[in-house]
C-alpha cells in the first residue's frame, strides 16, 4: 500500500458527482433549507467506526467543494493508509446547509470506495508471501469503473485492462462460438493479431490442463486458467513454462488465494473486489455549529 | 413479493445503461471483433448458479437490445419472483459479437439488483409476521439510486423518500446545529410547516427516549428512533401513542430485525439493502452457437 | 413576503442558464463583436419600469457571470421584495461585448420569474386575511419549474408537489379509469397506501359534494375540490371536518380567490401564476461606457 | 395562417420533451403506478375550451410517443388552424399510465404554443389589411426559443433573426457604447460589414428622427424606429425612402398595432407574443377506459 | 491578417476542448502517471517547424488550463499573425504530467488551426489587388465547425453563412427538384421571401450564363456563378449589373483563385480552406525540467 | 484492403452524427423548408468525382436516416473498396427536403474518411513487398478519433494504441523530465511494469542509436527510432535483435516509406494519415425527383 494509487480521471470523477448530486436533491434539500439557519456554521469530521483502508478522500472532498467551494476540508490520511476505528479522517468546515447537503453523497463514495481498498488490502496481504499480484475484473458498478480501479490501486491491487476495448480476452463463450464456427484457437489468435495494433495484449483463458499447450503455442500473452484447483494450477504453470503470463481466475476467496497464489502464477483476478464489495463503517459527526 | 414492484425509469434507466455500454468499450470490443465471426449467431441462457429473487430481468434485455436490437430475448421469470441455483431466468439468441459485448454489462446490472432484491426478501420474510415494513435509505449507489430502489420493491421492501427534495428528515446533524443556533425542536418544526409544501412529510431522528415527546408534541409525521433497544423501542412506540408513524434505524441486520419488528414500530429501515448488498452468482452460458 | 424563498437548486440553474446561453449565439454575438471595441466597459442598471415583486436578482447576476466573471454585479434588492417603477434593482459594470450579449438572456429570466412573483404576490394579498396559502401546480413551463417555483415562493406563494414522483394526486381522470375498471375508490387508496413509502403524500382530486365522504373516510392526506363554488366549499370543508387538508383549485383568479379562501380551505392552488403570467416591465440601460 | 409553418428542428424538440418529462416525473409517475391497474387502457381527447389557432398538435403527440410508442394518436386539426370551444384537437387512445403520466407535459406544451399562436394571428389580423409583416423577438421563454418561433408561424407571424448570431441588431445600449468611444454610426456600419459575412443582415435602431439619415446613409439593411408614435413612423418611411427596410418596434398593443402598421412600415416586432402569451385553455378528458 | 480574428463562442470551445481531452485519456495517462514524477515540473515550448499564420493560440491555452489550470501559458504572438519557422509561439511551465498529458490534444488543434489559417492567407494574398473576398463553405469538419470558421478569420478569410438556419442558399440539387416540381425560379424565390424573415439573406447557385438573368429578376440578395471559367464570370458579373452580390465557386486552387478574383465578383468561395488543410508542423519541446 | 475494417463504436458515431446535424441547422434548414415543396421526392447518387478507397458508406447512411428514417438508402461498395472516378457509390431514395438537409452532413463525413482511407491504402501498397505495418498516431481530429481509426483500418492500415490509457509510449519529451529527475530508463521502465496492469504494452522511444541497447535491455515491447535513416533503422533493428517490436516514425512520406519498411522495422507509423489528408472529391446528384 505504499504504491501511488495515481489519480482518477478528471471528467470521470466530474461526471460522477455531478449525477449523485443531482440524483440526491433534483429539487434541493428541503430539510436544511427549512430547519437550518442561513449563516450556520459547522465543523464536521469524518470518523472511521471500522478498521480499513482509506481510498476516496479526495473525493470526499471534491463533493463538498461541488457543492460549496466555501467549504474549508483538510484530509488527516492519505488514500491507501490504513486507519483503525475511531481515527479521524477529515475535517471540513463551511456553511452548515451546505455541509449537510452533501454530507450522504460524500458519504457514499468514501464508504464504498474504502471498502473496496480495504478488502483488496486483504487479499493483496493474503499473497503477500508469493510473486503474485491481485487484479480486478470488469466486474464493477456501472458508471463508476474509473473510480473503482482507482480503490482497487489504493488498495495494493493492480488492474486488469480497462474495458473491452484494449485488450484481448477470450472466455469460455468465446471459444465455444469459436468451436462451433470450427475454427482453431491457434488460427483464431493468429488471425487476430493479424489484425490488432501491435500494443493490444491478447489473453485467453482455459479450463482444462488440456487446452494449456494448443493456447500457449498460440503465442498468446498471458493464458488464464479458470477455475482450477491448487494442483491443476502447479501443473498449468510448469506446463506454460514462462512463454506467457499465468492468470488463475474463479473461486478466488480470501480462503483460498494465498493457495492459488503460491502455485507460481503471475496474476490472480478477484471479482469480489468491485462486485460484492461492503460500504465501510464511516460517519460524519458535526463537532461544533455556530 | 408478489406486489408490483412498478417501475424504473425510462430516461433513468436509459441513461444508466449507455453509461455502462460506453464505459465498458470506448473503443469497441476487439476480442470479438477480432475473434468472432461476423455472421456467427449464438443462443445464450442466463442462469442462476445460487438461490434468490429476480430483479433486473428487464434490464438485462434492455442491454442487451441496446448493443442490438436484433437480440431476441426471453425472460422465464419475472422481477421479484425466487429461483433456485439452476433455474434458467432467460434465453437471448442473436449476433454472436453482439451477445459477447453485452454479456458483462447485462450480468452487472442483474447480479447486482438481484443481490438487493435477495437480500431484501430475506429482511422482509424475517418481519413477516409483524405490522412493520422494510425500507431502503438513501445510502444507494451514486447514479443507481432508481435502478437499486425498483431492486428493493422487487425483494418486497418499500422505499424511504426519493432524495433530499420530497421529504423533511432532520437527523442528528441537524439538530446539533439548531441546538447551537438556540432553536427548540419545536419551534423549527412549526417554522418548516410554515414553509414546506402542504404534500411534504415531515421525519424527526431522535437517539433518547426523552427527546420522542417534545418531537412528536411538534407535529412531525413520523418519528425516527436511531439505534434503539427493542426495549426501547417499546417504550418509545408506547410513548408515540399513534401520534406519529414511528421508524426504526440504525444497527439492523438480519438477526436483530425480527426483534426489532416486534416492537411495534412501522417501518425498518436499512441501509445495507443498498450499500452492502453483493452481486448474485448469475451467469450466462452459450448454448448453441452457428 | 418577509420569507426567505430558499433557493434554486444549482444545477438547475445553471443547466438553464448554458442552454440560454447557447440558444441564444450558437455562433457567437455579431453586433457586439463587430460593432464594439475590444476594450470598451460599460455601466449598465437594471430598472423597474412598473411595480413589482422581484425575482431572479441573483439568477441575473449569474447570467452576466456565465458570460464573463469579470462583470461586476451589484444588488439593490433582494428577491421577494416589492419595488416600484423607477428602482434600480442592480447595477453591473464590465467589458460592454459581455454585458451586451448577456443583456437579453438575463432579462429574459428576471422579468419572467418577477411577473411570476408578482402575480402570487397579488394572490397572497388577496388572500392574507385567511387561514389559506396560495399554492402553485405542475402548470408551469417545460424545463423552467425549479426556477418558477422559486418564483412562486418570492412571490409568498408555497410550492405544490415537485413532480409527479412525490405524492399522489388522483384527479378526473384518475377516477374515469379506476370506475371503467370498477375499483371503489376506498379500495384504490388502500391499495396505494399498501405500496407507496410512508413519506408519500396522498391526495385525491374531487369534483361533486357526493364524492367528499367515500374519499375522506378512504383515509388521504388531502383532498382537491375541483371547480367548485363558494358555497359548495363551504359545505365541503364541513364534511372533511378536519380530517384532511382541503384543496381548492379551478375556476381561481383574482377576482374571486378571495372569496374562494375565504370558506376555510387551507390551500388553493392556481396554475395562472406559472402558465400565464406576463413578463413583467424591467430594462437594462447603459449609463456610463469608456 | 393559410401558410406552412414548417417544422420545429428535429434535435431542439427531442430536448425540450426529454428535459419535460424527466423534469416531470425524476423518479416516475407514482399516482398511475399505485392506483392505475398496469392493463387499463384509455382514449382521452384534447378539447378546447376557447377559441384559438392551433400550434404544437405535433408536440402533444410526441410527447405521448416518448411516454410510450404504443399510444395511438390522432391529430383532427392542423398546426395553423383556428378553432373554437369545444372542437376536438385530438385523440389519443394506449395504455392508462403511459397517457396519464404523458398529460401534463403534453399540455404544458401545446397550451402555451396555441397561446402564442392564437395572440399572434390577432395581430396578424389587425394589420391585414397594411403591408406589414407582425415579426416576433428574442423575447423568448428560455430554451423554447425554437418552438416559440415556430407557434408564431403558425399564427401568421414572422421570426425575427434566431439568435445573436445571424444578424447584426445594434441597439440603443449599442450607440450609447459606440457615442462614448466616440466612434460615428456610419464608420461603424462600414467597419463591421467589412469583418461581417455577405450574408449578415446589418439593422440598427433609432429613437429620434434626426438619427434616421445618418443610420440609412451608413447602408444598413433595415432601421429599426423604436417607439415611435404613428406619425412619426410615417415621417420615417418618408425619410427612408425604400433605400432600407422599415421596422416598428415598442409599444406596440393589440389597441395600436392596426395604427402602426398603416403607416407604411414593412415589419411591426412584438415582445408580447413570446414574452407575455397566456396558455391557451385546452384539456384532455378520458372518454373511455377499459 | 490585421483585422481583429473575434472569437469562439465559449461553449463550442469548452465541448470541443472536453470531448477531445476525454477521448484521448478515458481512463488517465499512463505514461506520464507510471514514469514521471508527482512533483516534476516542466517549462515547454511551441515552437514553428514551417512558416505560417498562428490561429488557435488561445486554444493551446485553454486546452493547458483544462487539463491543469495551475499551468502557466504565455503567448508571443497573436492569432492571425505570421511566423517562420524556429519562432517560439508560447512557453507553458507546470507540472510535468500535466503538460505531458495536455501535449498532444493542444498540438492537435493549434496545428490544424494554423493549418487552415496558413492556406487561408495564401489566398486572401493571392487576391489582394483585387475587390474579391475569400469565403469559406460548409466542408467544414464535423463538430469542430465554430473552431474553424474562426481560423479562417484569422487568415484574413470571411465566413459565408453559419449553417443552414440562417440564409438561404439554393444549390443545384435544390433547383433540380424545383425544376421536377415544375416550379420556376422566380415563383419559388419571391414564396420563400414571403415565408422567411426579413433578415435572411437570399442566395442562389447557377451554372450556366442563360440562369444568371432570370435568377437576379427574381430578387435575390445574391447570385453564385458555379465552376464559370474567368471569362464567364466576367460575362456573369456584367449580366448582373450590380443587381446582386456575385459569388464564385468550384474549382478554385491557389492556382486559378487570382485569375477568378480579377473578373470582378465579389466573394470567392473555396471549400479547401477547411476540407482539406493540413496540420501545420509546430511542436513542443520541454526545455527545462525540474 | 481485403480484411474486416471492423466497426465504429455505435455511441461515438451517434454522438458525431448528432452534433454535426445540430450544428448544421441550429434552427432548420431554410432553404429546403421555403423552396422545396414538403411532399416532392428525390433519387440521388453518391458518385466519386476521383480514384479512391472507400470509407464511411455505413457512415453517409446512418447521417441520411438519423434525419429521416424514410430515406431508402443502399450502398453499392464495401468499406474498404477501391473505386474509380464515375463509380456510383451509393443510391438514396425519399424526401426532398430530408436528403437535401442531410447532404452537406453526409458528405463531409465519407469524404473525409474515403480521403484518410486513399491515403492510408498508398502507404499500405507502398510498403506491401515488406513485413512491415502501417500504423496511425494519436494526432488525429479531436472528436473523431473513433472514426478516423475506423478509417485507416479501411486503407488497410493498423491501429495504435487507442488513447493516453492503454499502452505507455514514453516519447522525446518524457525522457527530458526523466533525464532531469535523474531517474535511469531501466528503473523507470521497471518501476512503470511494477505497477502497470498486466496487459499494459509498453513502448519507449529513442532519436539515438545508443539509446537503443538500456532501453531494450530494460525490457520494453516496442522500442520507437524517431527520425532515424534507412541505414540507422537497418542498425537498431540489428541492434534489437528481436528482442522487442520496432516502430520507425518521424519524416515518414510517401516518397521514404518503402526505405522505411525495408529496413526490417515491425510498424511504421504515419501521422499524415490523420492530420493531413484531403477530404476526397464524392458528390450528391439528384437523378429524379418527383
Amino acid at each position: 500500500m505504499t504504491t501511488d494509487p495515481g489519480t482518477i480521471p478528471a471528467h470521470a470523477l466530474r461526471r460522477v458527482i455531478e449525477t449523485a448530486l443531482e440524483e440526491d436533491a433534483p429539487w434541493g434539500d428541503v430539510t436544511s433549507e427549512t430547519l437550518i439557519p442561513a449563516d450556520a456554521t459547522a465543523t464536521a469530521t469524518l470518523a472511521a467506526r471500522e478498521d480499513g483502508v482509506l481510498s476516496g478522500g479526495g473525493v470526499f472532498v471534491a463533493v463538498m467543494h461541488a457543492v460549496d467551494p466555501a467549504i474549508d476540508a483538510v484530509l488527516h490520511a492519505e488514500d491507501g493508509a490504513p486507519f483503525v476505528a475511531g481515527d479521524v479522517l477529515a475535517t471540513v468546515t463551511g456553511p452548515a446547509r451546505a455541509v449537510l447537503r452533501a454530507e450522504r453523497v460524500a458519504l457514499n463514495l468514501v464508504q464504498r470506495m474504502s471498502g473496496i481498498a480495504t478488502v483488496t488490502a486483504a487479499y493483496v496481504a493474503a499473497v503477500s508471501v508469493t510473486r503474485a499480484r491481485i487484479a480486478d475484473t470488469r466486474k464493477t458498478t456501472p458508471g463508476l469503473r474509473a473510480i473503482e480501479r482507482y480503490a482497487v490501486r489504493c488498495g495494493g491491487g493492480h488492474n486488469h485492462r480497462n474495458s473491452l476495448s484494449d485488450a484481448v480476452l477470450a472466455k469460455d463463450n468465446h471459444l465455444a462460438v469459436l468451436l462451433a464456427a470450427g475454427v482453431g484457437i491457434g488460427d483464431a489468435v493468429r488471425a487476430a493479431r493479424e489484425r490488432l495494433g501491435h500494443t493490444v495484449h491478447l489473453e485467453v483463458e482455459v479450463d482444462r490442463l488440456d487446452q494449456v499447450e494448443p493456447v500457449v503455442a498460440a503465442g498468446v500473452d498471458t493464458i488464464m486458467l479458470d477455475n482450477f484447483t491448487p494442483d491443476m494450477l502447479v501443473e498449468g504453470v510448469a506446463l506454460v513454462a514462462g512463454r506467457a503470463l499465468v492468470e488463475a481466475s474463479g473461486g478466488v476467496s480470501l480462503d483460498t488465494v494465498a493457495a492459488i497464489a503460491a502455485t507460481g502464477v503471475d496474476v490472480v483476478s478477484v471479482g469480489a473486489l468491485t462486485h460484492s464489495a461492503r460500504a465501510l463503517d464511516l460517519g460524519l459527526d458535526i463537532d461544533v455549529a455556530v
